[in-house]
């Protein structure tokens, strides 16, 4: 029964992830129903950020700037390479401050039934930086799902003839979880992989 | 990590309606990372909605008119009348096809712990109406949460000395539920509130 602009502006907010038909109903009676200043503020804010905001040259993370703020920081170690696939990763990691290399964001993953496939991953401007930093780490931080699985095989084929460490991230029963609740692949892998103490 | 103008639209997001930090932040990458062209579908079908949709002057219900479509419909029956807290609430009865008279919006629940009194409930619009309509019966269908019974009760006193049947939803067992998964509170009422077949 939502007609018109309230149905466009509906079906527009279920296009973002994980967003149903019942919270998108919810986001439009909240934002034109009881809170206009705050819709306001939203529309502003995505149509600012939408001009201001594009990816690094370099290394694709979300910049207002032509290259980012980790490519253009000449205090990083230039010769660790951290793959991810989305600007937020990088956010992420840095929160961690495990790491102080650079970072390659590749936007996507493979995956044959998206029809998303090498050249969807921006492998020229990987090989480039790779060559021209003279890179001695790549670490693929992607997501131990099929089609990140998938990527970090075909990445570290591609990379393999490069004079490269080729590193994962560790793949493990998380800290604060419960054995009880850990799946069987999970666990098989963390039997697998054990190490010494 | 979110910095600037994408930690504000981040911050934003979060003021939705069941919208965490993770979700705002996903909303964030997605809308100005991967779908930059429905970031400005959105942002501009909530400006031209801000814009063009307010209150009907008579029931409080979202509309691009004075009126609402239900009010100005000289075919519903106007002695029936239906109480509901949000628009979306009008949408949802009217998909059921199972109501044909007149809404009216509260927008509000009382809540003492959030200080919403009688007064932000527009009783007197409410008044009004029932006696300009002279209507018969008034169909409380408010949320059977503490908020909404507490607001069902005011309601129901206030409408007592006037000429009028007040109902309100039938509370009970869901369709399609299961028995074993019913709270104490639900299943208790269903007992009491039992109907002969």
């Amino acid at each position: 029964m939502y007609k018109g602009l309230l149905k466009e502006l509906k079906d527009l907010l279920k296009q973002l992830p994980g967003v149903g038909e019942k919270s998108a109903q919810r986001f439009v009676i909240y934002l034109i129903g009881h809170n206009k200043s705050l819709a306001q503020k939203i529309a502003k804010a995505i149509s600012e950020a939408v001009q201001r905001y594009d990816k690094c040259t370099v290394c694709g993370m979300l910049t207002t700037e032509t290259e980012c703020e980790f490519c253009a920081d000449s205090t990083r170690d230039r010769k660790t390479l951290c793959i991810v696939q989305n600007s937020s990763d990088v956010y992420l990691i840095e929160d961690t401050n495990a790491f102080k290399g650079r970072y390659f964001v590749t936007d996507k993953l493979l995956s044959p039934l998206e029809g998303i496939g090498p050249d969807d991953l921006k492998l020229d401007k990987l090989l480039e930086l790779i060559s021209k930093e003279n890179v001695k780490e790549v670490i693929l931080a992607l997501n131990p799902s099929p089609e990140g699985e998938t990527t970090i095989t075909f990445l570290a084929d591609l990379l393999k003839d490069y004079d490269l460490k080729i590193t994962r991230l560790s793949t493990g029963i998380p800290f604060g979880s419960d054995i009880e609740y850990t799946s069987a692949m999970t666990l098989s892998n963390a039997v697998q992989r054990r190490f010494t103490i």
